[in-house]
């Protein structure tokens, strides 16, 4: 085997190291979306072992997480990545904290779902979960389509959506507030709406989180603290770039 | 300059970057410890000029963040660095998202004190704030301790006393509760003391997420999802490998 050919071997060999951890990282967000939905459907239908079950994924969740933190340190270790490779991994290794937070979030509001099902049910609430819980689901599912697809512009829009699903929390929150002035009886399992609610608004940070990543990954940019203008000529710049 | 003195100017050069990115790190930290104690004083106080000077500030602190993670980057990429010097680039990049919370969380505190002075004083719950908003900012400080001085066993107590923390931020949640249907007019002002326990409350899991990579750096191994006795004999075996 000749140099040019080794040298070939061995970066063919990182390619796949590189692809296996992105493929893991996407595994792991698919089923992080599955807990997100799930979790919801249990708050809404009263179903507790549904909400059981959200429960004892996590564990898989937060060992898919070590897995993958392992495979980063060993690929930084070995293959020491330059420019695009070294924002590869360190864009996984930080999307990996926000999927494994957004499990943690699902199990939340499992939780709650069984206190609601031992307790009855809320008087109100529902209708915002169900509202809510699908537009965090699929803003997760759209940050991960725009890692897989290197898709800045689709990484942009969830930064962007996040807007609405805080204004929209904070609409339901005032809402159920003043319901519960009305019938303080409720109040313990409004309550529990309530904290469902506000582990959706953090599920939609946390995407959002994911999202900026993936803008770092293609532009190299950390768009975090930036205003929503800046952000989209940052992303726009990329479109330039491409024609 | 010969070959060794060369390899020895570029050893010492990068333990100075090392060293610089930590003591960023410990300076970041710094800030945001006395984030936290000045929103709880805010929120105690009903003072919102301190109140705004917090939420002022964050702006500061997300600089220092960004400005770290360009660091760790920059030394991941030239210096490509290996096993504990590889760990230790991995906990600071790791660490700073966690400050980087606490701030945002020190900030939210910040805005409900801004709030109560608007609407007038809650009833109840500030001997609670003042409690576990001082066992959280202790953890923060001793986190950072456990960082400066490598210190697993510091690590391990702030990772240990967080329970106390949940049990205590449960307790008081129960009681508010409780009270809110007594005095249902409170409702309103009573949530926004209840806000801001949640977000001590979330500081003192950050702070515990920063003992576990102080432990992840020492001992370099991912003790976040095991159970506490378990961590303690991984804490343990630190101590006998220096015996």
């Amino acid at each position: 085997m000749n140099k040019d050919s080794h040298t070939q071997h061995i970066s063919q060999q990182f390619n796949t190291e590189l692809e296996e951890v992105r493929s893991h990282l996407l595994a792991m967000g698919g089923l992080v979306e599955k807990q997100v939905n799930d979790a919801v459907n249990a708050l809404i239908q009263a179903d507790s072992g549904l909400a059981e079950q959200v429960r004892d994924i996590d564990d898989q969740i937060n060992l898919m997480e070590r897995n993958i933190d392992e495979e980063c340190v060993r690929i930084l270790a070995r293959r020491q990545p330059a420019a695009s490779d070294l924002r590869l991994i360190i864009s996984i290794s930080k999307s990996v904290i926000d999927l494994e937070r957004i499990g943690d979030e699902a199990t939340k509001i499992a939780k709650r779902a069984i206190l609601l099902s031992e307790e009855g049910e809320a008087p109100r609430g529902y209708v915002e979960v169900r509202h809510i819980g699908e537009q965090v689901r699929k803003m997760v599912q759209e940050a991960l389509d725009s890692f897989a697809r290197f898709d800045a512009e689709l990484a942009l829009s969830v930064v962007q959506y996040d807007k609405n699903v805080d204004r929209e929390y904070k609409t339901a929150l005032r809402e159920l507030a003043t319901y519960m002035m009305e019938d303080p009886r409720s109040i313990s399992r409004v309550l529990n709406v309530i904290w469902a609610l506000r582990s959706l608004e953090r599920i939609g940070d946390h995407a959002r989180n994911i999202a900026q990543l993936v803008i770092y990954l293609i532009r190299g940019t950390d768009v975090r603290h930036m205003k929503m203008e800046e952000k989209r000529k940052e992303v726009e710049g990329i479109l330039q770039d491409k024609a």
